[in-house]
């Protein structure tokens, strides 16, 4: 929707829609239909108004701030990702587990030590966790992230976590785009 | 299933697949039975034969080769990502524009100037291109790795990449994940 509304597009129609997410126009106006009423008969959705909504159903309506936990490559490439911003995510603190690390910045936040996490998770009521770290130390860090309040993980290391209920985690599995993009190309 | 094939079970039933998938049992049942007859009346699927099964239905029972090109944070964490290997996939070549960065070794590999790339990607028959420039350079990179000979693209700059017909893209959205998680805490 994003894309249509930099084309400057006012309207688009559930047929659009259902191509670019390769799913039936029947089956966009069913899930949108879930939520509410968006569409105009004969017209469509009107793409200002869609893109509301559709922040509102997913929270992304407000700013949400994440706590970052491991600052090697993939950290580093996320704390600096343009596209979080734009869509309302604030890496808010970063933290690492060394020591030579400590006090560098990085896209404009200084790394943190370890022992800092909870009490600045606390303080600025960071909702997030992001975890960069290795497979070893990725349950261990999710443990102190929740403990410190953090409501929702996105987990980057390779391994599965396992948190209480009534706290989320996402699990970023890279090789999983390259599986499908190797199944297209067939 | 590789999962569950680490925790040493040697079957699983399509309500196990569709709870870890969030999709119901019948659907796991005509999805994999669009591709052949896999399950076990009474057993369920054999978890070894299905992950063959799977990975071949997928190509990733072969290993790919990929072509990275940009060598910033993302790349040189994608370079280092153990998940690719595991999965069949080899960055064989990586790529930058950045004179200061040419000979230097990131994960075992030289990083190569950009005019070395057409020649590398044939002479090594890279079927695959990993995007990881920014935004305003990802096209002309596109158009390089096809030219060169690649089939598929996987894209992290945040910009839409035109290819011709018979070439795949699959666009990586970091933050789409992080949307995901908001929506789940709400």
């Amino acid at each position: 929707l994003e894309t249509y509304d930099r084309l400057q597009k006012l309207t688009v129609s559930s047929a659009v829609l259902g191509r670019a997410l390769a799913i039936t126009d029947a089956q966009v106006r069913k899930d949108l239909a879930y939520f509410g009423q968006f569409g105009y008969p004969g017209v469509g959705y009107r793409v200002s108004e869609l893109i509301v909504a559709i922040k509102r159903i997913l929270g992304t309506d407000k700013t949400w701030s994440a706590a970052l936990v491991g600052v090697g490559n993939m950290g580093r490439a996320l704390i600096q990702y343009r596209g979080f911003a734009r869509r309302g995510f604030r890496v808010a603190a970063a933290f690492d587990s060394d020591d030579a690390k400590i006090g560098e910045v990085v896209g404009h936040r200084k790394i943190q030590p370890l022992k800092e996490l909870e009490s600045t998770v606390r303080r600025r009521k960071i909702q997030l966790g992001i975890i960069t770290v290795p497979a070893e130390a990725a349950q261990e860090i999710a443990d102190k992230l929740v403990a410190a309040g953090v409501r929702g993980l996105l987990n980057f290391a390779p391994v599965q976590i396992d948190v209480r209920a009534g706290v989320s985690v996402v699990a970023v599995d890279l090789a999983i785009q390259l599986e499908q993009l190797c199944f297209q190309v067939g």
